[in-house]
């Protein structure tokens, strides 16, 4: 294998496949990236079996050429190593030689490097994924989708269905929910199907947030592929593999409350600071419990109180209070999470009495909602 | 106590103080900061023992009311708790009222605080330090001086004094040393003083890698007083004290070598980049070393070899090379290290053999130098 290669796609494509690359495997090659050089480019793999990621550089685009393949041929390189090497070398064009024993020459100007590369035979394969049951969605709502939910799974393995997000997809519609059994979040969207179809799949919370990082804010749709156990997800040059979670996920819809006794109508971002002034104190204390109160004219108090360090008292005026008066305690963090995760300028919380889970929610929206279970206090 | 402060300056003079706090103190009031409030204005105070720094919020600053004093008085409140609720109140102005047994109320807006205070009596006094045989240097240039030596203390303290950088003043001239028996980086500059003042103290690398975090860069002067076992740095509205690390500084200017074999002069960044490159490598091996060799027109080649990953070549242009032909090895951290600290787009580099430490200076100027020892690699 030899190659001439433009050095800021390489070091993208590097980058990208990265990500799916852990210097804690039990299996040796995986902390190599893989380099295939055909006529049509160069591909580029990284793995840790549970994440695959694949980025192809094309031989030409937009006319220009970024890859000029001499030989073609495959190795396998330390990815620390390599993607180090890259991003350090001194010029625009890189050329990487593969000779006897998977020894690579990396050359660009005056610097030369010389690495011992693996047996690309050796490399696992990724799995053959049949394109036919696809869906798409733009790329930037596939990211809030994405964000809005993930923080909520489990970080726990005692449940391990609940360290993964519910993707159900039916009816055009993506449903996407996530809960750690103190709190729930659940984003819908529409996506656009090529069939009637139907899949009730898991995918691990840690995928999500890799393929999070990895996509770029644009309107690009990815089209996204289910089998019995990986879902890929592909963009223009890129693939992203990842196991799906074995089981079944729970039913959360009863979990959601169809009535509330009290509501109420605050600005989001006024609500969320002043839960992050009582969590303040709080995080000390007994789990970072805060304590809300209605009290007279629109205005709810938020409260905190850590015996040894102090207390906190704080007024939030309300847009509107409705329903029963209600004294009730929950998690800041999980409060602050679930504000940071909703959109809008103002949000309604929706409560059924002071043991049972509320409800939070942007103005007219039903797209999203975030669950929280009171804490009991006394 | 009560006070009504404008947050902006009380959020700079907590984040001031805070950098002497530390959360690892075996004096538990240590771990507050102190609040005076006088007719003069408020001054805060935080300390570990080895550092204090003092900062003061005057009453009055370009006839804007900052703070008004409505009863004078003290209170030691905990850092940490004390400087994230400065930060997150929601108003400009913020009111401290401390009441009976030190419960202290902190109101901005309708958000209200009530911390369990420390009896200020309690907190150590900081020393007093007659005013009398002071240096003034500006803070940019003083910051300069720091960064260009301090990174060159031991960090072991198997030679206590070797933690310190050694400051010694005489005929108006600063001269900063700093060792950790490997590499040696000194530092001159002119200084103001008042007589023919003569010190020589050695003051700890911590202090004054903090101190450099709380400078401004600006042309101020930083008044600088000396005494037995304490360094006092005073700007505006800020005091800094440190102690004096105990015993006597070796004497290291026999160290330097006054005559040279071999001479190169390179572009510094170029040559930064190359011995970055080469160290990718050499990190996994033998203590990060690199090899250096002459060759014919003016051609430095840098190498580094580690069996397992791999080695590189790389090839160095210099603008000049005199001398005896030379192949050295020497840590690339330090070199790195060296390269940054110094100023100029030139380096020289002045060899004296291959075992002997080597010198690097700006070109043209002799107020810095950098020393290595080389590493002997056969």
């Amino acid at each position: 294998m030899k190659v001439i290669i433009d050095r800021d796609h390489l070091v993208r494509s590097v980058q990208d496949v990265m990500k799916a690359v852990s210097s804690r495997t039990t299996i040796p090659i995986l902390t190599g990236i893989k380099i295939v050089a055909s006529k049509q480019g160069v591909t580029l793999t990284g793995s840790d079996s549970d994440i695959s990621i694949e980025s192809f550089i094309p031989a030409e685009e937009e006319d220009r050429v970024i890859v000029d393949v001499i030989t073609q041929g495959s190795v396998v390189l330390q990815a620390r190593f390599f993607s180090e090497i890259v991003r350090k070398l001194p010029k625009e064009t890189i050329e990487i030689e593969v000779k006897d024993k998977f020894v690579t020459t990396i050359r660009s100007g005056k610097t030369e490097f010389h690495l011992n590369g693996l047996d690309p035979e050796e490399y696992p394969r990724l799995p053959q994924i049949q394109e036919e049951n696809m869906f798409k969605v733009p790329a930037d709502l596939l990211k809030h989708v994405i964000r809005q939910t993930v923080f909520a799974v489990s970080t726990s393995e005692t449940r391990p269905i609940l360290t993964g997000v519910n993707w159900r997809i039916e009816n055009n519609e993506l449903m996407c929910t996530a809960t750690d059994s103190h709190r729930l979040a659940m984003r819908k969207a529409k996506v656009e199907t090529e069939s009637e179809a139907y899949y009730n799949i898991v995918i691990p919370g840690k995928s999500l947030n890799e393929l999070n990082k990895i996509l770029e804010e644009s309107n690009e749709p990815v089209h996204i592929v289910v089998t019995e156990n990986q879902v890929l997800f592909k963009t223009k040059h890129l693939l992203f593999f990842s196991r799906l979670l074995d089981g079944n996920y729970p039913d959360t819809s009863r979990l959601i409350p169809t009535e509330s006794q009290t509501d109420m109508i605050v600005k989001t971002k006024e609500f969320l600071q002043a839960i992050d002034r009582a969590s303040l104190l709080a995080r000390e204390g007994r789990n970072n419990v805060v304590r809300l109160s209605t009290l007279s004219d629109k205005v709810v108090e938020i409260s905190s109180n850590s015996p040894e360090i102090g207390k906190v008292v704080e007024e939030v005026q309300c847009e509107q209070v409705e329903g029963e008066e209600l004294k009730i305690s929950f998690s800041a963090k999980y409060m602050m999470d679930a504000l940071k995760a909703l959109e809008g300028a103002e949000i309604k919380i929706s409560f059924t009495g002071a043991m049972r889970p509320f409800v939070i929610r942007p103005l007219h929206d039903d797209s999203m909602l975030q669950l929280i279970l009171p804490v009991r206090t006394y």
